[in-house]
């Protein structure tokens, strides 16, 4: 790789966000004798991790969540910390990380979600994300009282709406409103603190919220679905955008066409930050890395596992022997309702890399369809430059296969090396998520318009008397 | 008053809750020279906050909650962060001390908030208390697309099936149902981890809970409200009741009748305790404390707070002036519509206590109906000793009128009398909000019936193949 020298320091720079998972993104890998089987319970484990991230300057931590228990408990640690409120834990133990947890639209209301995000935002000083999801699958509907997920096209559609009445409350204070005069005994300027009186096809809302305006104004918002409704809808609200890409070829046309319908819909393409997965199986040789690949392959339980991808490749499990390559007589993909992007990149990947089952399951098993990539520290920072400069990726969604040890020696050995080149920064120049990101501070969406109307009336009312 | 030694250290002891808000509960607390205006919002005051009380030994510290901005911003500071996550900040810098949050049934999920108590009690350690309120008001179901709030008795009934619902999420996983078996491969035991399948009027639940049952089993239930269906409901479900009460007799009314009320459910009457409010404005002497009241009453606006209370009375602000008594011909309580309990608080207040209107509007803005009470360290502990021995009270809800001040004079200065009476602890002995309070650990009450119910099918199933 050319390298790239601190004197670049002004040229475009990394995003990392760390992917945090109680022992890891590994599915095995609780049984590593160095795991601590209920570490995804136990808060110092996440206080810990979050401490490392930010010893590496990461622009953030990241928590996935779904309001349902999906998984088979025998196979891995399930059962997780609703993420806001593990976030506030981690906040009071850091100082500069971005701390970013994923909640559903689905099955939230926007009020008291917009103010648990706003209350994250001024405990951890301005450092709250929000990944927004629409929660696909019929279980978690049936812990909101309801027979069946709604539809597709109808989530994105109660996103958008909720994301707008968020915004909303969360303008609905301007920046000054509290003056706290203690002479004069006003505390806040009334005027300057407006309802919202949202009104759309699934909520009515009259606000406004209450909680001040935040320190970064909105949190970060962030979305990680790659349907057409999904990048349709991080073209419109997305400032980080987390995306699971297999090959180079496939990142730069994802980057491009998300920058591109970012652009259309009026937005500065460089507001949106593109962060694909990567699962940095790291060795201080190479053969090290694959020795470790191959021990957290080996733990997974091979049937388990084969009757989970048979499953979502609607095929009997006799019908995938372990060392074989996937048949040839797959259903096709018009046939698969409800998990197609999966589909088609687990049939793709095997067909691409000539996987045998057990190496698929090992894949799949690693990193749910990111890309992982086993190496030197060397070889790690080499495969995140080339997509960065490749028009692939604008930073990466960091998985380690193993926590904590797979943070450590990604924070100790491969951030060195990337600093080294002038591609990623040595310390923390801002103190909110935001700019860590280089992302603008909203401006208040609700305010100037009602202000002046507020004004108006206001001059209106005496003459009127 | 007679001493207690440390001898009778076998002997029932006082619990006692810091009730914290912002710069205190005093409207005009803000507006002194040693007060933050801006506190409300700032995690590191509330921390300190939780820190003292833990130094005092308090049970626990707690916070109300609305999901509507209800005051006048001008007033005082309005606008308070969501408590599960202001909390969860909290655990991370405190080791004893319990955590309560204020959240309402009427508008939320009860999957999405047991989950957030579930996670707020693994994150402490066992600490976490849910104040359980249902929410009056139509300016908060207008920000949860309603027109009007559900009727009183509505309400309840919700919440009623709400906290079944809860309890039945909380017990979803057995308490041993995580093993942990590296070797097998097996990390939970998928027998002990049960759907609750919840049908009611207000709720269909499938579960389970994702994430495993938490130190305390069920986060301790707290209630507040004193109509008679808050009584019913805090006999049933509450561990802890928050009340407020202006004389002896009353409280010894209060705390009979709801005891009774408990035993009559089948319950044991010493597993709910029940904690007055109190508002201690303490100084050196008498008199010093009185000018510490006399110059907080001076700081309400006497205009506003006419209005307000002219409001709550259903009468015109010009009929209370403010250095006269209230008028005797006041609408009778049948007249009142929502607020009945603390209509005739008012009324019986300022007639008992010859109250003028201008010195009724000091007592309420200083403790909103709750009782205040002014003096040395001596007397307050002498009062607070008083209604402990005499059956009106198990502890008490210490509202400080100023904070930070109020709750450092409480703990450095009437904490060391209660004690030397041995009246109150000297250190923590247990870990556990529960274990401060004497309160027992649930048992899991889905899993036996459903473990066997299990077993059983289990057993069947073979035959049946």
């Amino acid at each position: 790789m050319p390298e790239r020298t601190p004197a670049d320091a002004g040229a475009r720079q990394l995003h990392l966000n760390a992917f945090l998972m109680s022992t890891g993104h590994h599915e095995a890998s609780w049984r590593l004798p160095e795991s601590d089987s209920f570490a995804g319970t136990q808060v110092a484990h996440f206080q810990q991790l979050a401490r490392t991230a930010e010893r590496g300057a990461f622009d953030s931590i990241f928590f996935a969540d779904s309001p349902v228990l999906h998984g088979d408990v025998r196979q891995r640690p399930y059962g997780t910390l609703e993420p806001t409120v593990l976030l506030s834990a981690i906040a009071a133990v850091t100082k500069r990380i971005g701390l970013i947890a994923t909640a559903s639209t689905t099955y939230n209301d926007p009020y008291n979600l917009a103010r648990r995000f706003a209350s994250l935002d001024h405990i951890s000083g301005g450092r709250a994300g929000w990944n927004v999801v629409t929660t696909a699958g019929e279980a978690a509907a049936r812990n909101f009282s309801l027979e069946d997920q709604p539809a597709h096209w109808r989530r994105y559609e109660r996103a958008a709406e909720f994301l707008d009445a968020a915004r909303k409350l969360w303008d609905s204070w301007e920046d000054d409103a509290a003056v706290g005069d203690k002479a004069a005994g006003v505390w806040a300027d009334s005027s300057r603190v407006h309802p919202i009186n949202h009104t759309g096809r699934y909520f009515r809302i009259q606000g406004p919220l209450d909680v001040p305006r935040s320190p970064q104004g909105h949190p970060v918002i962030v979305q990680a679905g790659s349907s057409e409704d999904g990048k349709d809808f991080a073209a419109r609200y997305a400032e980080a955008v987390f995306t699971a890409q297999q090959t180079l070829a496939e990142a730069q046309r994802f980057y491009a066409d998300l920058k591109r319908k970012t652009a259309a819909v009026g937005r500065n393409p460089e507001h949106i930050k593109i962060l694909p997965g990567i699962v940095p199986v790291i060795g201080s040789t190479e053969h090290e890395a694959r020795r470790l690949e191959k021990q957290l392959d080996e733990l997974i339980h091979p049937e388990h596992a084969r009757k989970q991808l048979a499953g979502v490749l609607r095929v009997s499990p006799e019908s995938l022997p372990l060392d074989a390559q996937l048949p040839e007589d797959l259903p096709s993909e018009d046939a698969i309702e409800g998990a197609k992007s999966r589909y088609t990149l687990i049939v793709e990947l095997a067909r691409r890399e000539r996987l045998t089952v057990r190496q698929l399951i090992g894949r799949l098993g690693g990193g749910r369809g990111h890309r992982t990539f086993s190496g030197t520290p060397e070889q790690v920072a080499d495969a995140i430059q080339e997509w960065f400069e490749k028009g692939a990726a604008d930073g990466f969604n960091i998985m380690p296969p193993v926590l904590p040890s797979g943070l450590d020696t990604f924070v100790d050995h491969v951030i060195p090396i990337l600093r080294s080149r002038g591609l990623f920064r040595h310390q923390y120049s801002g103190r909110t998520l935001r700019e860590h990101y280089g992302l603008p501070r909203p401006e208040n969406g609700i305010a100037p318009a009602d202000s002046a109307e507020a004004a108006e009336t206001e001059r209106a009312v005496p003459a009127a008397v």
